[in-house]
């Protein structure tokens, strides 16, 4: 039961038919094509499905070890695993060729990463770290750090972290205490970081640690932090590894979930200093993190459309196995699978529509990822760049609350089963639990959309992107068949487009904006998600109903159908209601509870 | 910071000022005042807070355990805590005198059941299956029986269990295998029963099974099912413990949470047949378990409504501790605790008010079974106990749905903390998460409703109920400062009612009915819990702006109307769009997937 096999079909259904693989004509794709895209999500699919997967049970179980020496050991088979995944390339799909990497679109390292995390989500952390490190070395590295970390980096031999919070710092890095003293050509770092993902392990070689650190001199606040290089072995100018760092795990964290995944306080310069190296500009080391900050949390979203497949997975397998009951006389009146009973069903086809317009919207937003680093025209770009930054913090917040509800789902779908460990269901909803909350949380992104996203631009790229998911309302009107979804779909653009208005209007009042936008931001994030999500599933419904009526007998397309008319009627309906949270005002926050 | 402290002013509240003591004025209460109450209530927070809350961190840590043997071990301190209750006269607060407890209306033993749940629900869970055998006994057991075995487990001296699931008889028991031989006055009962909760321990002398078994000439199906007594030490006439009964524990589960409990399977009969009494009639052992079900379902919505309340109060103490980020320049601009930020605000008020409703409701319906059981007229008991049934699915799910939201929240509410286990809130998230599957999962208890309370008298007891609920419109209305509130109200009265009258109508259906019950049984419950939620809280905003109205300066009042605003205009909306789901039709749940 407890198995994991990657959606093939499905990632080429909204890549190939909803995508129309748009990616592979831009520039510097050249050498991409479709029958390329496929033998990477086969190949990928095979280590998800038998190299990943089967230990992801086993890591929960075991969890990540400290030993008194500070060292730190996976669960078994964990780095040989990850090994097989540097070994074979996986660590550089999307990178570009010049950094040493594959180079394939965005979309396609998206559906590669799901597969990995829905495989193994604590396993999968520990690249989505190092993806991390590379492109805050990439855009502000000097040459010298390019040369010497880069290479190591985009193999996969060496892991990256990311070094931010610190007990008093968590949501608000301006706190942050640790020390760069200049030495020379380098800095001595000292300081002690918090909840440092796989900032200690077994499974490579050697790590690097970016981190946000002050100098002496230093102003206080946001504008006096930088940005740091601090590897656990120093590596020489031919790139050898030389001696071991200041930097120890002093703990690891006893969590909820991710057991697998070492989460680390880190200790830098217990003894007169870690040596670091200056990354990008002086006192720019937030900018510079939030450089890369878009496309981590984009892969967070990612990361819980990989827990929720999964969930879907062993939900579908346990409710079509387990027989408890008959149907109705009117449907036969056997005894039947649980999967059959119409409640049992409306959780199955909750949990799945919900699952296919989240990888739906992720991967859309992958796309413009695609089109804002590749087109020729630089207004395409940047319009493409302005739509992926609306669209992120609804894909990381959104995807992984809906992960939580949906992993939360497949525990009940399981009745009594679903309670015991041994099942798998339960770990699921423990690891997607931290989702919502790391790489800025859920309510972080909240205030980045209604605040920063929204208001800077009022409103255009949204309006843009309503714009664009009017033509799919008036592609579903043009189908009999379709035109209730559309007729659903439009009023969601409608509540979502209201919404935004008053949201922009309010947040633009010197006085009360700031306030209005952290009042409205939560609400206005879900009305987005829900509404942007069943976009997608109108979109899904077109190509299924189009290749049905070119003569596809695929049953495959059926299930989209459903998934998308279960979306537009029985899940938007439920979003939509947000925006009547929004018009209710914002004057029951401002009780001084308790 | 993972403290507990018993909401007892807020009981008071509900009680007092919502309910009116009304159940105080029913015949057979005649002892009892509301100075008796409120004594009750705060010596019942004193076990709650000083002895059972302080052990809940450690029996998650500690867990039940197995030994060789087959007997069980109780985490630290559980045993004392247990019999300090027992002492204490807890266990029998709401029995009847007759039965020798102490007879205090069900509105006050409801309460004291939300604070040992929320103090400890891996420990709650003992007497609150004692409680169900007690019920089934005092109902359908024989003089004898009742002699042999109900004082002690009125006294709490032994515990009780319920043994009804067994691998293949989970939501359908009439696949019930275990067997029971005649032999003498007694009968011989064989076979393996699963998911036992407190099936062995060691925190008092004696456990009485009550098990559900088929004779060998029985018929299949229900009617073939009858209701043993199987106690783990055989008792003589004279109440003094004998021999050891062939029931032993084979295993304990791993589970997600309530590790404190021990979920046991009991074989039953390994040699030779463990000796067991028949209770009640041969044949109707499902009917006599459901006598009692109704009670024990009301009581796991009450166990849901304890943890929802620790999780509001970890939340609420973690978030004015904890500073991050600094308020906007309109409100003063000073660094703040997050609870100050109108994002956290948000969160922290949407557990609180829920809290506050789900409590109302359940302690409303615990009055209603009051007058169920003791009003003088026949006719007003009858429909008390109509109106009880139809609240019961509703209290057991809607509340043990929103205590798993209200745990996740409070999670999210600690930031990375929320997800390392130190910190307590993963524990409640954990705990919370069977509540929805035991004791007949949530969609059971959705299908009881929409199909079984809704459908057998064509609604009469809900509308009644609705009627009753408008008089809180018309109050609210008259009312300027609650007339937004009672417009609120008013609409998800409306969207209740014709959600009602469309599920009654479907379900008369003599060909699809009962699949369009099935169907539509899950939103219709959630639009229920909703709307009848929203009614409490606008019962709680009038009384809260009488005592205002009338002088009083305490804060607790103006944090209940900003709560039952909260839910008014917050959350009701939420719910309401539960309507449009129905409305939506279920033919979308008509596809064969996957």
């Amino acid at each position: 039961m407890n198995q994991y096999a990657a959606p093939v079909r499905d990632f080429r259904f909204v890549l190939e038919e909803m995508l129309a693989h748009r990616s592979l004509s831009l520039p510097g794709f050249d050498e991409v094509n479709a029958e390329l895209v496929d033998a990477v999500l086969e190949e990928a699919a095979r280590l998800a499905d038998d190299v990943w997967g089967p230990l992801n049970a086993l890591g929960d179980r075991e969890g990540a070890q400290r030993h008194a020496s500070g060292e730190v050991t996976t669960p078994s088979g964990f780095a040989e695993a990850y090994r097989a995944y540097a070994e074979g390339g996986w660590n550089g799909i999307g990178v570009a060729a010049e950094l040493g990497g594959q180079n394939l679109p965005e979309v396609v390292a998206s559906a590669v990463q799901e597969m990995l995390h829905g495989a193994n989500m604590a396993l999968g952390l520990c690249p989505m770290l190092t993806a991390g490190a590379i492109e805050a070395l990439a855009y502000h590295g000097s040459e010298a750090l390019k040369t010497t970390y880069l290479p190591a980096l985009v193999e996969g031999r060496w892991t990256g972290t990311m070094n931010l919070t610190e007990p008093q710092a968590g949501s608000d890095l301006s706190q942050v205490r640790t020390r760069a003293v200049p030495e020379g050509d380098h800095y001595r770092i000292s300081g002690q970081k918090i909840f440092i993902t796989w900032g200690e392990h077994d499974a490579a070689e050697n790590i690097v640690h970016l981190v946000l650190a002050r100098k002496p001199d230093a102003p206080q606040g946001n504008k006096g932090i930088s940005l740091f290089l601090v590897p656990k072995f120093l590596v020489d100018s031919a790139g050898r590894l030389g001696e071991r760092n200041g930097v120890v795990c002093a703990s690891l964290e006893h969590k909820m979930g991710i057991h697998g995944s070492p989460t680390c306080t880190l200790n830098f310069g217990e003894q007169g200093g870690a040596i670091g190296y200056l990354v990008g500009e002086e006192g720019r080391g937030l900018n510079h993190m939030f450089t890369m900050m878009n496309e981590a949390r984009h892969k967070v979203g990612i990361q819980g459309i990989g827990v929720a497949e999964r969930a879907c997975q062993q939900a579908e397998a346990y409710a079509f196995e387990r027989k408890q009951g008959r149907l109705s006389k009117a449907r036969g009146g056997a005894e039947a699978p649980i999967g059959e009973h119409l409640d049992v069903k409306r959780m199955l086809l909750s949990m799945r529509a919900r699952t296919d317009a989240l990888r739906a919207l992720a991967l859309y937003c992958a796309g413009q990822l695609d089109v804002a680093r590749h087109a020729s025209d630089a207004l395409v770009r940047a319009a493409a760049q302005a739509r992926a930054e609306v669209l992120i913090p609804i894909v990381k917040a959104f995807s992984t609350d809906q992960a939580v509800e949906i992993a939360s789902l497949g525990i009940q779908v399981h009745g009594g089963m679903g309670y015991i460990e041994e099942t798998g269901a339960a770990q699921l909803l423990r690891d997607a639990r931290i989702a919502p909350i790391y790489e800025g949380t859920n309510g972080i992104q909240a205030l980045d959309l209604a605040g920063r996203k929204l208001q800077r631009d009022g409103g255009e790229a949204l309006f843009a992107l309503l714009a664009e998911a009017s033509l799919t309302v008036a592609a579903l009107n043009d189908n009999p068949a379709l035109a209730g979804l559309g007729k659903a779909l439009a009023a969601g653009l409608d509540d979502l487009d209201a919404a935004a208005r008053r949201v922009l209007a309010e947040g633009q009042d010197p006085e009360r904006g700031q306030d209005a936008v952290q009042a409205y931001a939560t609400p206005f994030l879900s009305l987005a998600g829900h509404v942007l999500c069943a976009w997608q599933m109108g979109q899904a419904a077109l190509c299924a109903e189009a290749a049905m009526a070119s003569g596809s007998q695929d049953p495959f397309y059926r299930q989209k159908r459903a998934s998308a008319e279960f979306a537009l009627t029985q899940w938007l309906p439920l979003g939509r209601a947000q925006r009547q949270l929004i018009e209710a005002g914002w004057a029951c926050l401002q009780f001084d509870a308790p």
